[in-house]
């Protein structure tokens, strides 16, 4: 107990999270978990799979206010709730806004109409006005400024080893495959291996993902000091085709 | 003995070989393997390594006049010899040399010059005439048609395993660090392990390297059925930092 409010989760649990996340003055949904809302508001897609998201306290991967939230909940327990700016994606900042001249514009090609997102040295900004020969764009992150309306439910606190280990390689990993790596930890859990199935060798970034899910690792199981990546390859097995085709090799 | 004359080498022996070759028309030099005849010749490169290919009979994988000839020398021996087009980059054919019109260059904003090699769908071409609103074209082989001058040693016939299956590694993984990689076989010689240095986990195309490295394996060493890749990441030891600086963590 802090402050007289309950805290059931602490630095470092990793919990499975199902949240709908909306801009409170608007009404628009920014993000879901739940497929059912997605498909109520209109923004369900196919590509993507609906089902909680791992929430590790104290990570800071989500916004702030909805990971103090989460602190708080007990596990099964959902609430509704808001969460300011300043918790959220920031409180707007004027100096993020600025005067551009157009013809940079024409120079990059770029068609400045109010509303539309575009890219400036590399940054996104939103072009808000037009006009004097000058262009007004919005470098601020297009949430700032809002109070996000969270709904939000503790669905399982995972407290197994083996389970938190496949959810950060899963998170890691981007692969719906996940429960064809093989994953042992040693006895004395020092050392973890893990073997990566050969349909999945060929992920986009896989040797990033390797040493992004080793350093997680390292930082969430103090034990563990070594990690092996194993991928087996086996030869194919041809012995039916020899047998049709015996070799002509006499030379 | 074939014919009278000598084949000390056969289809899927190892050979490390040094060559140089050249055009016998021009004395163009194509490429050499050797840093001596390289600089001798105005084509040294600091970012190569000059040193004795490596060349398993039968693969196909260099030119076929300089394959045959390498089966008929002994180890240490070295011959200069002449390989007909036929055996190397081929004769050359008239039906690859095809008239387009300048306005497909237009549209495809390449401005056609006599010698310029251009890509024309995805296929490399050499700009041979441009005149009357049409560009002639060649796509055959910039070496097509040409005789070529070799100068080749096979430096040593290799046998031991391991030194074998290293030459395959550095092939394929193009890595400085080869000797950094530890390669076992199981004692009954069905099984493979290759444990790759941290440093070379970054190595572009490290996946696709580890599948051909595996299919040459598979198709040079036919007791061999699997192969593991094995990358292992430790963790980095801060033990200094903690002492001087206690943690604090007390809430």
């Amino acid at each position: 107990m802090i402050g007289g409010v309950n805290m059931p989760f602490s630095n470092g649990d990793f919990l499975l999270v199902h949240y709908t996340a909306k801009v409170k003055e608007t009404g628009e949904i920014i993000d879901t978990t739940i497929e059912e809302d997605a498909k109520n508001y209109g923004i369900y897609s196919s590509e993507r799979e609906y089902e909680p998201i791992l929430v590790i306290i104290g990570e800071g991967r989500i916004v702030k206010g909805l990971e103090e939230k989460l602190r708080e909940l007990n596990e099964g327990e959902e609430a509704v709730f808001e969460v300011p700016p300043e918790k959220a994606y920031g409180a707007r900042d004027p100096s993020k806004i600025k005067r551009i001249p157009l013809r940079e514009f024409a120079k990059a090609n770029i068609e400045p109409v109010p509303g539309k997102v575009v890219e400036i040295n590399g940054l996104p900004a939103v072009v808000r006005e037009v006009g004097g020969g000058r262009v007004l764009v919005d470098f601020n992150h297009p949430l700032a400024g809002k109070v996000i309306e969270y709904k939000a439910k503790v669905v399982k606190h995972v407290t197994d080893e083996y389970e938190k280990l496949k959810l950060l390689l899963k998170r890691r990993f981007k692969t719906k495959s996940i429960d064809s790596y093989d994953i042992k930890l040693s006895d004395d859990k020092t050392s973890l291996t893990v073997k990566i199935p050969e349909k999945d060798m060929l992920l986009q970034d896989i040797q990033l993902a390797k040493r992004a899910f080793a350093r997680e690792v390292f930082t969430y199981f103090p034990s563990i000091v070594k990690i092996s990546f194993v991928e087996e390859l086996e030869k194919q097995q041809k012995a039916e085709a020899k047998e049709e085709a015996p070799s002509s090799q006499t030379e």
